[in-house]
């Protein structure tokens, strides 16, 4: 491992996996945070709950589509979702640079009351620090949140199975050419608008039409290939994906070709890949596509048993490679 | 309102509440975190749970008696513990600047590790992300927490009476004065060590003596004397305090008047204030007196009906002036 931090430590690929690994899992350890999973699953007096929390330091703090604000509480609200939670409540911990404008941080505390309304939770408590000018950049965002597990409901990363369906919710890589746009200053004709938004609702009648879907991830930082990478590993179970069905937009498509990103890498945060039993795949997708947020929803692929931990990417001109977890740091501060 | 966030508005004190009650409560609004006490109790299934959350952004991150780490883990430990909750669960939460030493990660991550388990909590749920070099200062981490209230335990800042006794449950200002001594590099022969403890276990013994117990605090940021005073505004009392009982060690008086701060405005990580009926309050002494974690308690004051939402000091010389809450940023970045 490197002796200092860099920035690839927090792209969510594989060196953020090897500080989890290394750092955090061997001085942590215990049965809830082992999984690994969006949230962590806890049970308080015979109640399951989910927890889960994030930090926030997206870099724009406004871009189209979204800004710090909405991204802070519809991840938190997402990650919980991911674990089948309805999301309740959320913490709120603000760390704001010294000469900060009082008017930007009413516009992003705005931005959060109304997304918190949109996704139907409450922000119940909070914190903020104050660094001295040159400590921080501008302000950082932190919520945790906490939900409540329907009975029956059992979603985990180590949950999938050989034959089990891969289905995404809708186009993939927004978010990160979103925000690497409105950074870099980028003029282009159409801007590219972040996908954020909140997936409990489309969860819940998910889980409602069938409670038994396996496994849900929102494919953030390092994008879809990262998060199905880490579901091959920790199922122990091989997973095909068709490229030419992966949901991509023409003006993704163009800006990563322009950029040199590979759009599987990229990061979305309104957008849920799930892992279904094959035969119940089609009728999820169809309650999928029957929400405004999963309109664009697809089939992309399918469990294995072999190669165990790997993710096999069949391309649109008929070949097929290994699809490896995003390693470097493609895009800092996407979220 | 000033335009622009100052280190004062992140002091705790006169700023802090100011930012409170003009951005985040009008927006954020729910009878949940209307009390702004140290936690926020919600019902989830029935069942009654208090929630935190804290960013520590103190400097240095290490110092006689305490680190980062321990005051991450030991602060969100104590804002559950002051409404009566035991602490379950901790997410943690690090935003850290590239170039940060893989080594000092894993000394405060060690130190976390050894603080749950001291705490008797399990951190269950992490996340990490990384800046550019000068986007943060090394290391600032969230953590966020949830605890189960027992039934008839109902402790807040609201529930103050007059003819309740104050009490301390030992010396203030070990905290502040640690981090500050270390931070300016003063060579004093002796140090003082801060008091970062866990206090769940004491307020354990407290409730499980008499659950009627009307309102904890820690004194963080803004030190006794905001405390108090945030205690006296939200139950519309006076609370009338004897400055001569109220425990201060020699050495953190002496550096006070060295560097011109007043005690009572320090911060403290290991104590608590208790507002409790008279006729309980001597027997609630001594059960802090008989906790090693309270030996130095004393009963400090008792609380009275007017001048209403104010402190009076009664002073050592005989006289009495009003204590108001604190203005101004005295320490930044003490926690």
């Amino acid at each position: 491992m490197e002796e200092k931090i860099l920035l690839a430590h927090g792209s969510g690929g594989k060196l953020s996996h090897d500080l989890i690994r290394e750092v955090f899992l061997p001085a942590f350890d215990n049965p809830m945070l082992r999984p690994l999973d969006d949230s962590a699953q806890v049970v308080i007096e015979g109640k399951r709950l989910a927890l889960s929390t994030d930090s926030y330091v997206v870099k724009p703090l406004f871009y189209k589509g979204g800004d710090i604000g909405r991204l802070a509480v519809f991840g938190t609200v997402n990650d919980l979702a991911m674990c089948g939670a309805s999301p309740l409540f959320l913490s709120a911990s603000f760390v704001i640079e010294e000469g900060f404008p009082i008017a930007t941080l009413k516009k992003v505390v705005h931005s959060m009351k109304v997304a918190s309304e949109e996704a139907g939770v409450m922000i119940v408590t909070g914190d903020t620090k104050v660094v001295e000018k040159g400590s921080a950049d501008q302000i950082f965002i932190n919520t945790a949140g906490v939900g409540f597990i329907e009975e029956g409901v059992h979603l985990s990363s180590s949950n999938v199975k050989p034959g089990d369906r891969v289905i995404v919710s809708g186009f993939m890589g927004d978010h990160g050419i979103s925000v690497i746009t409105e950074r870099e200053g980028l003029g282009f004709r159409q801007k590219v608008a972040s996908d954020c938004a909140p997936l409990n609702r489309l969860v819940k009648k998910m889980l409602e039409f069938n409670p038994s879907i396996h496994c849900l991830r929102d494919p953030t930082r390092g994008g879809l290939a990262t998060s199905i990478n880490e579901i091959a590993q920790q199922s122990k179970v091989g997973i095909c994906i068709e490229e030419a069905s992966i949901p991509i937009r023409e003006s993704v498509r163009g800006v990563c070709e322009m950029l040199g990103f590979d759009p599987l890498y990229v990061a979305n945060e309104g957008k849920l890949v799930a892992f279904v039993e094959s035969k119940i795949a089609e009728r999820i997708l169809g309650v999928l596509k029957a929400d405004e947020m999963g309109v664009d929803s697809a089939i992309i692929g399918e469990v294995v048993s072999e190669p165990r931990g790997k993710v096999i990417l069949k391309t649109s001109i008929g070949g097929s490679r290994i699809l490896d977890m995003l390693t470097g740091d493609l895009l800092p501060r996407i979220c």
